[in-house]
């Protein structure tokens, strides 16, 4: 099977300055240079050509979200697949990834156009460390890249308690805002059911008097979380 | 780690018919039983209890992803990763993975009260097929997860072709809907650009003169099949 293309030339010369930041990064060294050039090379080094990290990035990601899953699901042992998943997607979450990346100090060692009009909103570095993933996973298999995303990745840089009080900001953001435009915003409990013997509660947004969006869940915060990530997407809130 | 609760009852007695029957569809023998009982034992067995497969669905969903992601990565070295994300989501797809479930036979040696009105129309075998998948990666590992997704989901029962083919089904759903309504549907080139160098083509789907949509895409073709899967939602059409 040949991942990697031929142009690929020899930008981590073994010792050179960028091979050894390369090194740094994974804690190791690596066994098929070349993966890794192209897990770093993004469109904008040559635009056409397809020859850039985009397969990586799905392989990358796919190969995190089993990792970050396992490891919710091994040091959560009593919470339910909600709390797990809402975990996961915030650890996965692109602004999560880019700013870790740029941690980590991907940005040195990655070929990209930095003229390039359409990078600056961009979240190139935190797709070129789901890249990295995918390359480490072809290199080096499943059990290595597992202890690279927990050691280098979970344990430096993910706050599973900060990210548990994000629903505090969402909620805040959504007051703060309404604050701002002279509007009143509330958490209503609209409905209280019953549904295969548990019970489920619907909490309403309302602004100004108008409820604009609704969710369900099975107790009161839960809900009127949830509700307010809607209303900050509904109201395209930033 | 006790993934496992003390309720669990010694359902899959070794020698037992269903014993038998969980050893037929893994094709091994399974070490750490209780596992497995806990991956085939829907919530509707006991409603008041969160002792059920719904943590290890999420799990099974997170290493199913992985492995169907390094599959079609190996597999199709030449597709992008539009494609190859395209190919995943139709293959873990809830009524795919449903189907398969009962075609290997899950429903047999399931927990679950067949009386629950809820479950009518849910994919819970589907589900349950998922959570096998994260029994079978805490018995015993990626790579053997691997090969039970390989040897005994993909190849009998995954038609990458036929998959491949159901954007054209999509269109002439949406088309024979479209009929049956007495409306008229049309597939319009809003624009066609240029972006980062490569050209883009906007497609919207039309109904009676009316755009309910519209997709961007490489090419026309992928363009239309977005669009017309964006409307199939919109309109909700069954």
């Amino acid at each position: 099977m040949r991942f990697v293309p031929d142009f690929i030339a020899n930008f981590f010369t073994s010792g050179s300055s960028v091979y050894k930041e390369l090194q740094t990064i994974l804690g190791y060294t690596p066994g098929n240079v070349a993966i890794y050039e192209l897990a770093l090379c993004h469109r904008s080094n040559n635009i056409n050509s397809s020859e850039n990290n985009e397969r990586l990035e799905f392989l990358g990601d796919a190969i995190l979200g089993a990792i970050i899953g396992e490891h919710l699901f091994t040091k959560y042992p009593t919470k339910d697949e909600g709390y797990l998943t809402d975990m996961r997607s915030k650890i996965v979450n692109r602004k999560t990834l880019n700013h870790i990346a740029l941690k980590i100090g991907l940005k040195n060692i990655m070929k990209f156009n930095d003229q390039d009009y359409f990078l600056r909103d961009s979240m190139i570095f935190g797709n070129a460390l789901e890249a990295l993933i995918g390359a480490i996973y072809i290199d080096k298999g499943y059990a290595r890249t597992r202890t690279f995303v927990r050691k280098r990745i979970l344990l430096p840089f993910v706050d599973i308690e900060l990210l548990e009080n994000m629903e505090v900001n969402t909620k805040n953001k959504l007051i703060g805002w309404a604050s701002k435009q002279g509007k009143k915003v509330d958490f209503i409990l609209i409905e209280e059911k019953v549904e295969r013997g548990r019970k489920r509660f619907v909490v309403g947004v309302q602004l100004d008097d108008v409820v604009i969006c609704k969710s369900t869940a099975g107790n009161k915060k839960e809900a009127s979380k949830i509700a307010a990530d809607e209303a900050i997407k509904v109201l395209a809130i930033q």
